[in-house]
């Protein structure tokens, strides 16, 4: 019954250390009437994302942090049932920031228009979404692989981690990819097919990179953070590039963070740690949506994803992406 | 009478944790003749580096540690009393690693000569030495500095701080100089003519930070490491680069080192940190010999040495680097 009532799950309170559920307060608001360029939402799929924790943070970043009771922040796609917004009329499908809601009042600035007749809604928020989005410039704008480098992915099995994987052989790259539980590695090298592919969790992974690399490392794509990343680095090979795309590691306890303490080989090797963001891509988002589903559509690339259902599942599925749970990328279903 | 006879600083044993007298071993072994490729050195100057601490730990870097028993690796001046080498005549005067002695046979290849009509034998080892050029190539080529820009230096009043403080201005940068007391605060202000002076160990650095640059930091310039590049880091600009040129609060106990705990701020202000060593330079030193000492002949640009007397205060020279009692570029004259 409870999904047929609008649903809410807002921020109750910033967490002081791990997120537990003192963190989220469900609401069930009947929602207002879209105001001046907002568009009330019917939602059907909402994304599950480590930037998450980032964003009840109340911490200088990218972005401003969702403030205690305001609704949790998060991509989603709905379709419009009322617009006040020129750009959108009812039964619009659209994503973007819908916030974790059944139904809602959105700014319409913050979505656009999405073609279901290409790929499902699940799709919009993993391959052909930010996740997809995120790996693509990460990987190819930011770290600029060459083919037949040895590129170096962790979370490999994640949302991002899997598409960078699968994008770097594309490319023609060497891909190692490193991943915890011989699942996840299991699904690397049987359905991602990598060169190589290491369990953090399985014992030495200093030595193994060193068995999978032994030329050393050209370009890592660092989603983790923490020991794997001081362990990649002290294996860079001379200008190497490090793309942080996340450090989830580090996310239990944002005020704990520690920093990578072998960052000095970046002196010795003379190599680049660059960070980025999607907000510099937004404006080149039609060009990564076109190849990316034309390497789909090609059968070269594959959207791994993890369906839950139920808004009230939230809580639980944030707390699978911080503990690993997840077997690509999560989303929750909200069809009742 | 000790500087008559031929002396040695040799490596005794690698430190573990801070460096202390068991770490030297002072020897008076009469030189070898030179071998082919080799010349016999009567030495003038030494120069006294944090760099070294990298050469006396046994972990990959961009060289070879130096071996317990072999003379320390240093950078100095001398003049050519035999030569094997094609290159060089005795009388020829010569910098480059000559090691830490009075009199040795030295490899040519790491030898170029020097010109003492142009400039005394100390600016070979500061502003027209290495550490002039690692100003130049790390703030120009690393760290591309625009006109109008915030540049930030930490151990502003060092050798390779204070060259590229003057860089900086010479470029039309904003330059915010930190530094540790109030003698080289007074240095920066009042013979550099800083935009800005911080002294970290007055008070609060990020506060002083804020105020010195309220509209953030676009390039930084890091020799430091530790707690003030962790406080530069929450004040980078969208875009923001930090040029990794040390780490020296970390290299007392290199074993223990830790790393800039908020370096997740590159990701939120999709911002690159890159290190260089002076490796990818050496073919430009050319360039940069003739631009240093363009600048110096007008005016612009001066070199701050530090010049100690006698090969054996070396390891006390050492400490000075490590507890910033130096003023400026560390030298030792060995002439008798």
């Amino acid at each position: 019954m409870s999904t047929l009532l609008p649903t809410q799950v807002r921020l109750n309170a910033y967490p002081t250390g791990p997120v537990g559920p003192e963190t989220w307060q469900i609401t069930h608001d009947a929602p207002a009437a879209p105001g001046p360029n907002q568009v009330l939402l019917q939602m059907h799929m909402l994304s599950v994302d480590p930037g998450m924790r980032g964003w009840i943070t109340p911490k200088r970043s990218y972005m401003p942090p969702v403030k205690p009771g305001e609704v949790m922040r998060a991509f989603g796609v709905g379709t419009v049932l009322e617009s006040k917004a020129k750009a959108f009329v009812p039964g619009d499908v659209v994503t973007g920031f819908t916030g974790v809601q059944t139904t809602g009042v959105v700014d319409a600035m913050f979505l656009r228009k999405v073609d279901l007749s290409l790929a499902p809604a699940s799709s919009y928020l993993s391959g052909l979404g930010m996740t997809g989005y995120t790996a693509y410039f990460g990987l190819l704008d930011v770290g600029k692989p060459q083919a037949g480098q040895t590129v170096v992915v962790s979370a490999a099995a994640g949302a991002v981690g899997s598409m960078v994987c699968q994008i770097a052989k594309i490319q023609g790259c060497r891909v190692v990819g490193i991943a915890g539980g011989a699942d996840k590695c299991a699904f690397l090298r049987e359905a991602l097919g990598l060169d190589a592919v290491l369990d953090y969790k399985a014992g030495d992974l200093g030595a193994a990179l060193k068995a999978a690399a032994p030329g050393g490392v050209d370009l890592y794509f660092d989603n983790v953070g923490g020991a794997v990343l001081d362990t990649v680095l002290m294996q860079i090979k001379r200008h190497a590039r490090v793309v942080l795309c996340g450090g989830i590691s580090q996310y239990a306890d944002m005020e704990q963070a520690r920093g990578p303490a072998n960052y000095l080989q970046l002196i010795a090797q003379s190599a680049t740690m660059q960070g980025f963001t999607m907000m510099e891509y937004m404006h080149r988002i039609p060009e990564a949506l076109a190849q990316i589903l034309a390497w789909q559509q090609a059968g070269k690339l594959q959207f791994r994803e993890h369906v839950l259902h139920g808004i009230e599942c939230f809580p639980q599925a944030f707390d699978m992406i911080f503990s690993g749970a997840n077997q690509g990328k999560l989303l929750i279903d909200l069809q009742p």
